[in-house]
Order: structure tokens, then sequence, then C-alpha cells
């Protein structure tokens, strides 16, 4: 995986949580309800197909009802190493008209887990098509955002395990 | 596979030409570069890298000499079966930021094939972003460019046996 440090964001972070963990808590809608939005935000509908053009859909709710949808399809999925999905593609790899997430944010991510001394080596990667993209997304809040997540993911685990 | 007649493009044949005949037509570039597109256009260049994110380039050029480089990635491949592959994405599933095809035209092709007597059934299905898209890309000539690519692979398939 080549980083384009001008059109991607990315998050690393070490974890003793396993890699088998962090790929339930990322790829079953169950877990991914308690984790994948920054609390007091919540998850209102989580949809996964894992599968190359299966559906991920999420509808992520403010603390005050108000919904955003994200639809994009899975793109690649190696189990416990890498998922890949884009919003620049609805399920079935059909073209997007525009783009469905909250933020109208075109990208394709990636997440990659390694093996980590007992846990995992953590990388969310976020690919836009310019660095416009790149900089609204920063701007949004990735790094805290995407962070947070993440922290909300590892609390979680001992409940996944 | 769900066809939705106003965002899709398809051309369906019938061939006496094996699947897996097709299947190499459409996945080696010493092949592709002598059907893919209507005489006396002809391809300047290809490249395939056949994986999920690889790349799928080509090079068309007039008779005047004048290139028009196409530029996405594979999506799905299912030998002798199904090839997927999209221009809004680039290789490594990297957002594309203005589509780099000649016809500057957004679309998800999907390439079915199944075996039809001693032959193949032959389905080539394009879907766009909208149903301007999908007619831009009709008025181009989709079915008659389409179809005499496919003459021009039937007419080369004995070679490639």
């Amino acid at each position: 995986m080549k980083i384009n440090p001008e059109l991607d964001l990315v998050l690393e972070r070490f974890t003793d949580v396993k890699p088998e963990i962090v790929w339930k808590a990322w790829t079953r809608p169950e877990h991914l309800k308690r984790w994948f939005v920054p609390a007091p935000w919540s998850i209102a509908e989580v949809e996964v197909d894992l599968r190359p053009g299966g559906i991920f859909r999420t509808v992520m709710q403010s603390p005050d009802g108000q919904q955003f949808p994200n639809l994009g399809c899975f793109l690649e999925i190696v189990e416990n190493k890498k998922l890949v999905w884009t919003d620049l593609l609805l399920p079935g790899f059909r073209p997007a008209q525009a783009v469905q997430s909250g933020a109208d944010l075109p990208f394709t991510a990636i997440v990659l887990l390694e093996p980590h001394g007992k846990g995992t080596r953590y990388q969310a990667i976020c690919m836009h098509q310019d660095a416009a993209g790149r900089k609204r997304h920063e701007e949004m809040g990735f790094h805290e955002g995407w962070g947070k997540c993440f922290d909300q993911l590892v609390a979680l685990a001992p409940e996944i395990g």
C-alpha cells in the first residue's frame, strides 16, 4: 500500500487487541453499532454484506436525532488483515450519482491489520480524489474522529473476544 | 446481476466461441490489442493487472494518430465467467479525480460469460451514474461500437484457441 501524502489521511495505532478481534469489531453490525461513531453520536443502522460489491451502509445519528446516511460497497476483504470499501460505488459496484455520505466526501478507505507483539498494528487510510478533499476531511476532524472511534473499539474488545 | 434500464446499457450476443476463448481475448493484452476498438481505430497500448484493484489501461488511437487514454481498475475477476472494472477508481482503488476515459464517461462495466450450447452467451453491461450518462454513452454508439468489437473478437478466436 503506497501512501500519497497529498491525497491520503492515515491513522496508525498500536493496540494489545488481537487482529481477529479488531476484524470482528469492523465487520459485524452488532459491534460496529457500538463504536463506529464518536459518542455521544450513535449508529442508528448498519448493513454489512461482506463480499466485493456488497453493501456497506451506516446511518449516523447526532445527539439531537438528526440522521446522516453513508452508503458504499466493499472492494476487498482479506480476513483479519485488510478491508477496503468506497462510497464512489454503490452495492454491485454501481457508480454513485452523488456520494451518499453525511459529508458528501468521496473516498476509498483501507483498514490494515498486522500482528504486532501480542496485539495489532492498526492503520486506517482514507484516499481522496484531490488535495482539497483530503484537506476537508482533515478539517472535519479525521484524526480525532477515527482515533476516538478506535478507542471505543478497544474499550469494547473484551466483550467481543 | 440486476439491470436498471434507466442507467445501464447492455449488449447481448450468442457465439460459437467457447467462454474460455472469450475470456482470454478479454484478459490478455496481446489479444485486446487486436479487437478492443472498432477498426480503423487501433489500440496503441494495453496494460492489464488481473486482480481486484489492478490496473486496466488502454490507449485508443484514431486513424489520424490522435490518442485517447482510458484508465481504471479491475473490481472482480471470476475466470471464464465474470470481469468487472470501473474508471471511477484508479489502480489500488484510489478515487479518480477526473475520469480518464477518452469520453470522460464514468462507468462500471461487467462482462458476463455463460456456456451456451457449444459456445457462449455474452453480455457486456455498462452501468452509469445517471440517465444522462447512459444516454450520452448510447448516443456515442455503445451498441454499434461494442458490437463491432465483439465481431472482431469472434473473428480473432481461431488464432487464440
